[in-house]
């Protein structure tokens, strides 16, 4: 039985209660939430012993990171350093995106060693297989695609994307309407390419029963890809991205009725003031099913900065009411990123998440927040380091720009503006704030 | 005559020209601006052949940067070349909050070397004198605050921060209220200190007309600063700030009365669901005076981020209709910022700026990201990165994850999206697009 069927019985199982208790709601609540689609928790009953995670409505924003190899940079043992970087830095799920080297020895590995929910993008090793087989990725057979999904599905992978919304439809407004940087969605542009030199629909479409099939036999959750997500601000929310999105809702329909977890996945580079409305559209469109958002990049002009370009869109984005943050790394539109680049990915979206968290009031977000400024005003500089999203980073920042003072930092000496007013203010009033 | 005075007479000076034609809008429209209080030109009438720049409702969003020395660093050399840095990285403005060394030697050579209009906090020199005379800070005379404000104008300074708001009465709302981190800002506690030292009312306030004297006599832009911003979320839009605010809605009555140009200074620490009102309270209060920013930070857990955290604050707030975005650098909260996070902070700054300015619709705004959407698109790497932000960071980056392939980034190697569907859409497709 998948989760939702389990839940239909009215059954709650263990890890609902747990994740319900970390979420600080009802375990009926989470439940309900999920069998009505606006909640899942990704969760291949092959893979064991993870830290179940729920994405949607009314919980903690959640963050992913994507890892995994390319050709120029094929090695296993770095992926699994990110994959450690990654939970450290409070990842909620990875993904693994390799398309370098032995892709099934890297997927069994990083599911191996991962404490937290798996995903992939099957289309990756389908195109690379026929690569390798036929001499080119649009030599992928019907028969390939599926059986890597299975393949994968069998390995435990948690949450897959599939592409299934690139169709004839969506690229033939693609090529009415015209844009600058056409598809930049890897997968998209796979199965693009396919639909273009076989004149044939998108199979993922046209026989999306199949995987409805092989998602319910493992309960892997289909993440419904954005393979016409806008890759520059120019070409956002256009018909191609739209037409998309129309199938996307009615596909999450089918899933639902299959009893299969379902989540829409996102553009992409927007303008700051298209991000509401993008947001809206998705979870009128698709029925409140959770939103998994790469970016917003609210600017193409800062590569080396994108994941502060996403951060800015991601913070706007959650708190319109997208559910799942995929992070973005300094190192986007640049190359391959390093394990330090994971780190600062995971974290600056986690700064993102939260403050999304706080500003969508949910429980108990703040207090993090409230125990930091009781430390700044106390001068307590342990408790601030501690209570630091990256102490590591804030300890070496502070450390570096020392001077004589041990209260203070070295940006107002003396003339600290906390210390001061402490001592103006006088005793009775501290106690009473603090 | 003040520039005010000269715009009154009908005239049009160069400088309005000038700045009229850089932002794209006519001449006449930017003077009925200036004329109503709706935008500034910071320019000292002392302070020769500086880069006018305006700053102000319709107009792209503005960045300044914040230079000076602490007693912990007190080192000239290391600010001019903070100077350099911040001019070449593009800040719009620079503040001088030197509180260590020659305080006056420091603000003679950075005026002298800058090229951008200079700023400072008068308070800040005018408390030290008193420290070094008298032994503490509280025992600064009205006298000599009012004379070191002439001093400073008589050097040129462009536009300075007085904190007249910190009232009697606003200290009474953050007494009564409670507040965590009560007063954050610099500025703000040398006066509260005093006010409370002394049980007399700021006297940047009681003789606000003195204050509007020295300003006319110099044409030096009067900035109305924010001395009960909140230094945390807990703290954000409460009664003593909203006090303030309502003082210095009035003074801006009285400085606009007295054709002396005149913006408000703003928090500080908001969550992000706090932005937009505090925007817009600011707009309506002050009857539409260029709001200064100092972030919004969305969060305060991530000391050593906070040049982000203030970008996804700095974004929303520009977009709600703020002018005028203070750069906050990844050291904010740890230490006085090195020479490289000077510059780190106006790049991040810049990128809300920009984001907020397409999304606000400014004109030519988007021109740039269609640029590089194109470069992007054309696998041009030499125009990708001439038309980064941060040129010499992106090069960097893609340098380091080189790979094999010259026309494609290391990260997805040949698989790459954009070349892929380049190929199968044809160059029919491609000519009608670029």
């Amino acid at each position: 039985m998948t989760l939702i069927e389990k839940l239909n019985l009215g059954e709650i199982p263990k890890k609902i209660r747990k994740v319900a208790a970390y979420e600080k709601i009802e375990p009926y609540m989470l439940s309900e939430k999920v069998l009505k689609g606006r909640a899942i928790l990704p969760c291949n009953r092959k893979h064991k012993e993870i830290r179940a995670v729920a994405i949607g409505e009314g919980l903690r924003t959640k963050v992913n990171a994507n890892i995994g190899t390319s050709e120029d940079y094929p090695y296993l043992e770095d992926e699994l350093k990110k994959l450690r970087v990654a939970i450290e830095a409070g990842a909620d799920t990875v993904m693994d995106l390799s398309t370098g080297g032995n892709l099934d020895q890297i997927r069994h590995e990083i599911i191996a060693n991962s404490s937290i929910p798996v995903g992939t993008v099957p289309i990756y090793q389908a195109a690379l297989e026929a690569k390798e087989k036929y001499g080119s990725i649009v030599e992928m057979s019907t028969d390939l695609i599926f059986e890597v999904i299975e393949k994968q599905a069998e390995d435990g992978v948690d949450f897959m994307t599939v592409h299934c919304g690139v169709t004839q439809r969506a690229l033939q407004s693609l090529q009415e309407q015209g844009r600058i940087t056409e598809i930049v969605s890897r997968g998209g542009a796979f199965i693009a390419a396919w639909m273009l030199r076989h004149q044939r629909e998108n199979p993922l479409y046209e026989d999306f029963d199949h995987l409805l099939k092989i998602a319910k036999k493992f309960d892997v959750t289909l993440s419904l890809g954005d393979g016409m997500r806008p890759g520059c601000l120019a070409d956002a929310s256009d018909r191609a991205q739209f037409a998309e999105l129309l199938t996307l809702g009615e596909l999450v329909g089918e899933a639902r009725k299959t009893r299969v977890q379902v989540i829409v996945e996102g553009p992409g580079h927007l303008p700051f003031d298209q991000i509401v409305a993008n947001v809206q559209m998705e979870k009128e469109i698709c029925e409140g099913a959770p939103f998994y958002l790469l970016g917003p990049l609210v600017t193409d002009v800062a590569p080396g900065y994108d994941h502060i370009t996403s951060a800015i869109g991601g913070t706007m984005a959650a708190y319109a009411g997208a559910d799942f943050l995929c992070y973005v790394t300094p190192r986007e539109h640049l190359g391959l990123p390093t394990i330090e680049d994971t780190k600062e990915g995971v974290i600056v979206c986690r700064i993102a998440a939260h403050a999304a968290d706080i500003a969508k009031g949910v429980k108990g977000a703040d207090e993090w927040d409230l125990k930091m400024a009781k430390a700044r005003k106390a001068l307590d500089w342990s408790s601030q380091i501690a209570l630091s999203i990256n102490p590591e980073k804030a300890n070496n920042a502070h450390q570096e720009r020392k001077g004589n003072e041990q209260e203070t930092c070295t940006m107002c000496g003396e003339f600290c503006a906390m210390k001061l007013v402490s001592q103006f203010l006088g005793s009775k009033y501290q106690e009473k704030c603090l």
